[in-house]
């Protein structure tokens, strides 16, 4: 049978089968290696072609117009809450009132390391204590997760508990649980809408969850990445449940910090970052971005505003994205599917937003694919990136971020990563 | 005799005579109280019509301009040390060799928080121990200096030790002696060009002191603010001593941490940061920056290096800064001299680059002179400000921004101050 074919499933194969599928898998391996391709899957990162559609901005605002809608001259010091025109646009699609938003810097990431940089020196409102390293402080992390979240833990020595996801968001009654139970627990990563990596939209009910239930910590956080609010794959705009109306209704306002960007609306580190919350917590976020710089760059929030002009505007434009993505996370499943259903070999998410898809491998080979993809030119997301200390305790997932590379690229890596998921599956096989 | 003639020297007026002139001080205030004026003298923010020098920066790059000149495309994620080609424009205006500089971000004060909090959390290359809240970690202080470097190590818990400043610098013996005596003094701050506030240029043997003393710390820097290295106020360029090379023949490459940024150059707000320093400062530097964001806005670096060009762009531009700036700081000189020549109630600096004059008025008379001008509609920087902790121990120092306000504006703002100035000084003689 031509390897490509092999959609039986591996585990039923017989001793001698296995062998003969070996044979025939290093092989094709061993031709794929010749190719000397050089392709990249491992960053959720736009393709020109999506960048192309903000290229407008790149001659914003143009010379004459540096004015905001409130008078303010864009090009001086000051403003450190951002331009509002900017805020107004963005509080709808954030679920933050604009009054609660601060626009800052050209990177989420930014404001959430600061978040935590400063809850480490000198905590958050309702802290008895910093969360410094050393005083056992400890965040939830829903998993598989975003490794930059849990590198900012590592670097601040904040220890990371594991949580699984589950198709509404992160074990709801374990997160309960642990809350509940320790008050070194002082908060939660999570990334509510097409989650990275896995897809998942927050049921309402685990976003109530989150807001209400009882912590153990009174300063705890949830740390609400909302990195993908309006990044959607499919006709249908899923909606999250507001999760700072919802800790509010629950007596719990100072909870949320709610953060958002447009680095995958306009453009990847030339966009605009965003931090939401109670006005407390927004007081003590600008209270200490005012140590750290006289104000963002309101420039670039103008020429934001001018060019995305409104919530649909910026609706509008994701719908321009999503032509562009939506053929390549096709292209992805049509590939899994052709090379891999019915082998047991891996299961895959279908995510209806968001860059990335999530492979389970069969157990103990997430890192043996990612060497034999690296060996054969396909670059991958490193095995263990999604789970904190970048260790996946069953070696199982692999994140694939089909968004950057063109879709002849895109076809081949996901036909070279089917053969390696095949021939680390057989490997495996025979080993056991 | 008419008030704005009172040239006498105040200290050698009779009781009597003193108490005549309070009342026509006393007059002449209430009159320029009931003008109403709205004037602000207190921040070192360039005017509107410096912004405009710059304003074919809001086109740029323009559509279709994107890509570097070593071919990366700017819109898109990383390259955490910023574009090369504006870090080769750079690199010979701040003495830096262009490797060991890093473009990021949009504010110079944002680089010297982030080097502080990770010294805080962390420490820097060769510590023993990070600079943390509690470790008893201290900063030297020229004074009169920036308050917002003091008000960052205020917030950080890092003690400021004063350090008088004198016409060639900080007090090089005073520095040696504090900096080898104690090894919790790990650094001290320097604008070593036009100081904030004093106008002060740092002689060769100060900079070749610093780079050399003997310190017990270990790990002591040098924060070296290079705020106005092409902030010329005549045409002669002064140039100070290259602290990088001199720190490096001394053996002591790390020390430096060198700062500057285009604020007041192109757009304050809108423009870019730089930090130069040895291998392993940039490398700490950036292996922190790393954690926080996946890179600047290199759409911005590109806009600048497109802009200026070169460094002899760079000094080109800053030529038509200096024929906005220069008739504003003529005008405060005017005004000063005509106002208080002779009268022995100030002396002030006349600074050949920078943005600021400093003022020294009768002791104990800095506060009163600031809330007599803010009664008349007159904003200065509070008394103290340019000292640690905001306490000027003579209340003596008052920091006059001139570049902001319109001439016109300007004129009247530094007449009622003149003003202020005399009836301070008037009231105090009486009561001493």
């Amino acid at each position: 049978m031509p390897v490509t074919l092999v959609t039986v499933s591996l585990t039923e194969l017989s001793r001698d089968e296995l062998t003969r599928t070996l044979d025939e898998l290093r092989g094709a391996y061993d031709e794929l290696r010749g190719r000397a391709l050089a392709l990249d899957l491992t960053r959720g990162k736009p393709s020109a072609e999506q960048l192309d559609l903000a290229e407008e901005l790149l001659g914003l605002p143009g010379a004459g117009t540096h004015t905001a809608a409130d008078g303010t001259d864009t090009r001086n010091y000051g403003g450190l809450r951002g331009l509002a025109e900017l805020r107004e646009i963005f509080g709808p699609l954030l679920d933050v009132p604009a009054g609660q938003l601060v626009a800052f810097g050209n990177s989420s990431l930014e404001l959430m390391h600061e978040c935590m940089v400063h809850a480490a020196l000198f905590g958050v409102p309702g802290s008895t204590r910093p969360w410094a390293p050393g005083s056992g402080a400890a965040v939830l992390c829903p998993v598989p997760g975003y490794d930059r979240h849990f590198a900012l833990c590592e670097k601040l020595g904040i220890e990371m508990i594991p949580v699984p996801m589950n198709g509404e968001g992160p074990d709801l009654a374990e997160v309960e649980r642990l809350a509940a139970e320790d008050a070194r627990v002082k908060g939660i990563w999570c990334v509510p809408k097409y989650s990275n990596p896995t897809g998942t939209v927050y049921s309402a009910q685990t976003v109530r969850g989150l807001a209400a239930m009882r912590t153990a910590a009174p300063d705890f956080r949830i740390f609400w990445d909302n990195a993908y609010a309006v990044h959607h794959l499919t006709e249908t705009r899923h909606e999250v449940a507001d999760v700072l109306a919802a800790a509010d209704e629950a007596g719990n306002p100072d909870r949320p910090f709610v953060f958002g960007s447009t680095s995958k609306i306009t453009l990847a580190g030339s966009g605009v970052a965003f931090f939401g919350a109670s006005k407390s917590n927004v007081d003590w976020l600008t209270g200490h971005l005012g140590k750290r710089t006289i104000g963002p760059d309101k420039v670039n929030q103008l020429r934001h505003a001018l060019f995305l002009g409104s919530a649909d505007g910026v609706h509008a434009h994701m719908d321009r994205h999503r032509a562009l993505l939506r053929p390549k996370f096709d292209l992805v499943q049509r590939k899994l599917e052709e090379g891999l259903s019915g082998t047991g070999a891996a299961t895959w998410t279908v995510p209806e937003g968001g860059y990335f898809v999530s492979l389970d491998v069969l157990d103990g080979c997430a890192s043996r694919v990612v060497a034999l993809a690296a060996e054969a030119g396909i670059a991958l997301t490193p095995a263990g990136a999604p789970f904190p200390y970048g260790k996946d305790p069953n070696d199982r997932v692999i994140r694939l971020a089909p968004s950057y590379p063109p879709p002849a690229e895109l076809s081949d890596a996901v036909d070279g990563l089917v053969l390696c998921i095949k021939l680390a599956g057989v490997e495996h096989l025979l080993r056991g």
